[in-house]
């Protein structure tokens, strides 16, 4: 028996979410009955954790325990062959038996992008959350530093959440501004870059979301602290749109992509 | 009566090119039907030129005559509201009656996007031509050098062509290697941008098959001045796929955006 570490890139726009459900389309569907045909065998993986309805990855991580013996570097393109356009393998790994790749992440990132331009990108529009009027860049970045280190963070989080513990550690926050080419007017994209040891139900989108709040003006960048501090779903802003979101990196202490 | 001039962003992979045809889904039409709308009257509109089925475009410019009086600034808003998403028009101007987008326009830039990564970019891949395997992409830019200034570019030419003359003048042309971020291995995307006062049909996709076949080492990259000066089409590369296209920007003497 080997086991096997994948990175994977998708466009969500089309699935209902990464993980399974009956009657819907997701990723880890499609994956695994791609792995299935490979192999002869009934693969069920384990991913690094879900992504919701529309949410992209750029690297998620899966593996899965197999029998088959082909070479290492022939899996990627095998896969490739059968899944569909919006579903890429990017590397595989073999990895120790009792290797998981949900209980093992250390860390993960996710981006947020939004298109502060007037109109839609016809390149990006997919992966990109569209807010056409103008933000206020500064205090966004003012806001985010409260973030950064050990909280809970039960005002960023949703109610629905089962989790006993809200508590989680963030290690990086950055907001980054990248001034459209060839506009002439003030087009810009925003890239929200946040890493942690793990994330909530819908904890980077209501970040985000009240980011865009801020930017807004409808609050300022030293209500981010105070609506951290008291672990209030209802103070922070609206969940942010899921096209928006996209699953940057998953980091193990022992595999290395 | 005013003369309109626009500038729009399309996603070609869903459309047969930019110009009306008839039983066939164009840029063209889907503008026009827009615009129809807004102002009540049979609008006929005139680009700076086709572009062909699958090719896009950033930067494509086109006038029309309307009797709307509306403001100038409710037009984009309002025709936006109506073209479907991958069609998004991005600035307008109003511009003097005898103004002809195709007979003004001075100058045209072209972009040709090479995935030169193992895999597939799902987050970009119908906005470029993926080719797995390792390019030369040194030959590959000292090639370009000789393409600058006036020639007869028969040899990168469509045998279908009917223009009388196949001289044009090349402003500047060149490639640019960008390290793809968070790969591993030596993923980069190839950006070929080349600015000329006008281009022969297939002309910028042809020059594009020549590159890669000297990147794959088909060719060599002395052999781009020989193919040119010969004035063969049939010694040039094969015509490369038109999702890696794009119409950049059109530039106007009396006319910026």
């Amino acid at each position: 028996m080997r086991n096997l570490c994948m990175k994977v890139s998708y466009e969500g726009t089309a699935y209902s979410g990464f993980q399974t459900q009956p009657r819907a389309r997701t990723v880890q569907a499609e994956i695994e009955q791609a792995l299935s045909k490979i192999t002869g065998e009934p693969i069920v993986i384990v991913s690094s954790g879900r992504t919701d309805a529309g949410v992209h990855a750029h690297g998620q991580v899966f593996n899965f325990l197999t029998k088959s013996r082909m070479e290492l570097k022939r899996w990627c393109l095998a896969v490739n062959n059968i899944l569909p356009r919006d579903i890429v393998v990017v590397a595989v790994k073999e990895v120790p038996l009792d290797f998981h790749a949900r209980k093992a992440a250390s860390r993960k990132t996710y981006r947020y992008t939004i298109n502060n331009y007037r109109y839609v990108d016809v390149f990006s529009s997919p992966f990109q959350y569209h807010h056409p009027t103008p933000l206020n860049v500064e205090a966004m970045q003012e806001a985010i530093g409260c973030l950064i280190g050990e909280h809970d963070f039960t005002s960023f989080c949703s109610a629905r959440s089962t989790k006993q513990s809200h508590v989680r550690m963030i290690y990086k926050a950055k907001l980054e501004a990248v001034k459209l080419e060839h506009r002439s007017d003030a087009g810009q994209l925003l890239y929200f870059d946040i890493t942690g040891n793990g994330f909530l139900y819908h904890m980077v989108r209501i970040i985000a979301g009240t980011l865009l709040s801020i930017g807004e003006g409808k609050l300022s960048s030293a209500d981010m602290k105070r609506i951290l501090l008291a672990r209030d779903r209802g103070l922070a802003g609206p969940t942010a749109a899921a096209q928006g979101l996209s699953l940057w990196e998953v980091s193990y202490d022992d595999v290395q992509f």
